[in-house]
């Protein structure tokens, strides 16, 4: 994996860049929609590429680990040949979901202890496990496994959280280096600054996860809970630290204008699954502002759903057919909200890269924030 | 509206024909995916142009007149307008839906009083109302409000419920030619043939309905649980006594042999949900057979779903993924199993009309029914 520093913004610490791995290069600043089980919710991959124009999905070690399993994935020569999708993939290590999806999880030294939340089945996640389990899946950027610490924290819990991260991190780095690729590319291993909202302990991680050397660094733990004031402040604290020439990725981050804010901080990579999944609930964000689309305000506006995007359902369906799909309960209102607001996140940051480019991100951030956050 | 017939099979009843709307032409035989609500479930118009291949779709009257209204229809200019389909769009009646899916409904001479299933409120679908409605949504062929008489019957029951057909067929004509198209277009009204399954009834009931010269002409109330030889037996002798030289329609049949089977008896067009609702619940139509793809059978089978199609998503995805899809409870599962099994509907009626015009048809169809009635 390479990563190359194209542009730095004169107002911000924006950076443009090309992050390539052997299944292509991604444009950075990236949005990585969540393929959570193998799949975007409700596209195909035909989508992903045409319409949404994704460079890099997000897969879940967790869920991939329980369906289909490892031995299936490896049956088909990895993921990205078992799902039908040749760009890049990510997985997530599975230990936000263990802490938030399966029962009577036990957290231990030697990892996590848990219950399927499909089954009641027992398992161990341990960093050397997780390891394994992505070398099977055979995503091209694995994570490391971690404790994402909950909000709010207790200092010292937090201190415990980041010190396990941090043991775990060395054992899955060793792990990750005694073991191979399965199906002939490489696959590159970011670790995950933790902390909590305690500027010594995100400094103290930050410094520890830059100390690695890895091919990028990701930021774990934030957009939680805590206000968004925090966030910004923890995370360009997070940023100072961590190496300029490796990409920066905030993991689980955000609505739109998060985005745009902590790429100034000099985020350059995000995934979230909040256009799928409030798509799916009908909240729509499009380039005028915020709009819920099951209101009856929807109901006779045969306007475009969003006429400023460049795909062939935004600018082909209307508010009004849209609104009538979701109160009728039919499948294609979710396909097409989801469709559309994956979309605009990826046109969004495909925009903020090219004001980077030309010098002028931070003004037209400014300028695009309020009308992101504006409700129709 | 037109049909032209452009070759009988001569070893059957066969026909191949082009029937021509003001959206454009039609070949047949052929099969109309059911859009019931405005939308083909779980996928978007441009996969049913691209990948299904669909030349014709249905709506239905009663949906569309609970949701959206035709308020809303007329707002928008038109069902066309309003989903994006600038292709042929035939609506049902209505008279099915009241019987089989509202409360308290309650047959009178006027017509149908019923309570909608979504809020009951009140309402009486009568052939004038229905025409009035078909009208407002604006489908190319609009069909006559019936009584779709249930099986078994009674023959007192089957006399009077197909003479209530007649009556109501006669003010339906009436109505309709006392009304014009709202949006510049012309819209033909098909009647139906009714009679349960009494040779005597449907010999009247088709003489009855040849007599009226519609530009095209409906079976209906078969493959309502009736064996399949009675299906075709009664289908044979309606055909027999409606005109040759206006296509004819039969209504909610059926499996892809049902299909085969009354091409060969005269039928140039069906419509069926069995393709989109047996295949959100895991049932394929493949070249090679049926499938029940929930089967553990096909965890590890990486072959395509079906390479003998012609579009991007059965050629495209394996087994072993779109089962994982299904079992992992993924909405893609739906839009998959979906547009599979409506691009094999469509092209085994493409394929159908080929054999009719090379003058192999019956032999070709004896060789493929015990294909698609194989189990895989």
């Amino acid at each position: 994996m390479e990563f190359q520093l194209t542009a730095k913004d004169p107002h911000s610490h924006a950076r443009a860049g090309l992050l390539t791995t052997d299944h292509g290069t991604i444009q950075t600043p990236i949005f990585m929609p969540v393929g959570t089980v193998g799949s975007v919710k409700a596209l195909n991959q035909q989508q992903l590429t045409d319409a949404v124009k994704a460079q890099i999905i997000l897969g879940n070690t967790y869920h991939l680990y329980l369906r289909p399993g490892t031995e299936i994935l490896e049956a088909a020569g990895g993921l990205h040949r078992f799902i039908g999708w040749d760009r890049p993939i990510l997985t997530d290590s599975g230990g936000y979901q263990v802490f938030s999806l399966s029962n009577n999880r036990k957290l231990k030294e030697e990892g996590a202890l848990f219950q399927s939340h499909i089954d009641g089945s027992k398992h161990l996640f341990s960093p050397e496990k997780v390891m394994d389990i992505q070398r099977s899946i055979g995503a091209d950027i694995v994570m490391a496994f971690d404790e994402c610490t909950p909000y709010p924290a207790e200092y010292d819990y937090a201190k415990k959280s980041m010190e396990l991260t941090h043991r775990w991190l060395a054992r899955c780095i060793h792990h990750f280096d005694q073991t191979m690729p399965l199906y002939g590319y490489s696959q590159s291993l970011f670790p995950i600054v933790q902390g909590s909202t305690y500027q010594d302990l995100r400094k103290a991680s930050a410094e520890y996860v830059a100390s690695m050397h890895a091919d990028g660094n990701a930021i774990g733990g934030l957009s939680v809970g805590e206000p968004e004031a925090l966030m910004y402040e923890i995370c360009a604290l997070c940023c100072e630290h961590l190496p300029e020439d490796k990409p920066r990725y905030l993991m689980g981050v955000g609505t739109p204008w998060n985005i745009l804010e902590n790429i100034s901080l000099g985020v350059d990579m995000f995934d979230c699954v909040m256009p799928t999944r409030n798509g799916r609930n009908g909240m729509l964000f499009t380039s005028k502002g915020i709009i819920n689309i099951k209101n009856k305000k929807w109901a006779t506006d045969f306007s475009l759903i969003d006429e400023g995007l460049d795909n062939n359902i935004s600018n082909y369906y209307s508010k009004a057919y849209l609104r009538h799909l979701f109160i009728a309960g039919e499948f294609l209102a979710l396909q097409i909200a989801s469709i559309h607001n994956l979309s605009f996140y990826l046109q969004l940051v495909t925009e903020a890269r090219a004001h980077i480019l030309q010098g002028d991100f931070q003004r037209w951030k400014q300028e695009m924030i309020p009308l992101l956050k504006t409700r129709l």
